[in-house]
């Protein structure tokens, strides 16, 4: 049954948002003085084709914010389904400076610092920054990909996750390979362009 | 096994565009002809808390895209499990015109038409216009929000969708109530504060 919710638009934007499944990225980067800092986030999404661009929110409060301000650069870690320790090692307050100690980070190979077994990589410079509030879309612009062969992301959905054995196990029986379990060409479709 | 992309960057960002796992919502407005226009989208995310805000992208060669302009507002339609067909019909170029006989659409009470029993409704004022090449952010301030009591959205992954009975009934098992399933309370987990 749906209702019109009586409570603050907020709360109700709040649960809203709570019914979207969201595949969890780490945000990370490095700032000129050799440190690595990281984010665990879910409002990323592609922007556009031509250039190549993603969007990704962050509150300005974040401890991301202003190393990502200051440097430009950063890469979104797609996070694979068994990597929920990350998804909570880089959402923790404590501990912040080791969030890097947990997972398997190259901070070396290139300018911003990657899982190396995240489902997948992309490696941006950021082209703009839009102030919208309480946080700033920075939008970027995809230098370099680098994806995995399997298809098993870790999806949180209102306030936890897909059980990992799930989100692995039910992907061959769910969904249809290469978009056959589409109508037509799912390259086709109108809005779902992208997948 | 991770492998560096040896083929363009545009397929790779494909591929990992395709690991991402994406709540499909269909986007409608209004024109002042008093006609219906909407189309299925996966490039949709919340952007800031205040003010209250989400982004969509949309293709400018998409039919949506003129009447968005146009007319500055819209709803964003947060499908169910149940709804894949209406994806299908608003994904479809054949029949453009018929999509909103599709399906329990209110499309009087509010400014923009909205689907009676989706997941949530979304409405929304333009509130900046983002040109990014081949797609338009189009950023929303919330005007609005209707939300349906179960939590079961259609998820979009890897060109299919998942099995609409797993998505409906794994919910109670995999994911945790109201965050008990993250650490801490979820609301204060950076980067994923909205959920």
């Amino acid at each position: 049954m749906n209702t019109t919710v009586s409570d603050t638009t907020t709360e109700a934007f709040r649960l809203a948002m709570r019914r979207f499944a969201a595949t969890v990225s780490i945000i990370s980067t490095t700032t000129e003085d050799g440190a690595c800092h990281g984010m665990a986030a879910t409002a990323v999404t592609s922007l556009s084709m031509d250039p190549l661009s993603v969007l990704i929110a962050v509150n300005s409060t974040a401890s991301l914010h202003g190393p990502l301000s200051e440097i430009g650069s950063y890469c979104v870690n797609v996070l694979h389904a068994t990597q929920r320790k990350q998804c909570e090692v880089f959402s923790s307050k404590k501990d912040r400076d080791k969030r890097f100690d947990s997972g398997n980070w190259d901070i070396k190979s290139a300018k911003s610092p990657f899982l190396i077994d995240a489902q997948a990589n992309i490696f941006c410079t950021v082209e703009r920054m839009v102030d919208c509030g309480s946080h700033t879309a920075f939008i970027g612009l995809v230098d370099e990909v680098r994806v995995d062969n399997s298809v098993a992301p870790l999806i949180y959905l209102d306030g936890g996750f897909l059980k990992e054995t799930e989100a692995a196990f039910r992907l061959p029986h769910g969904v249809g390979a290469h978009g056959n379990d589409v109508k037509g060409n799912a390259r086709q479709l109108e809005g779902i362009e992208w997948l």
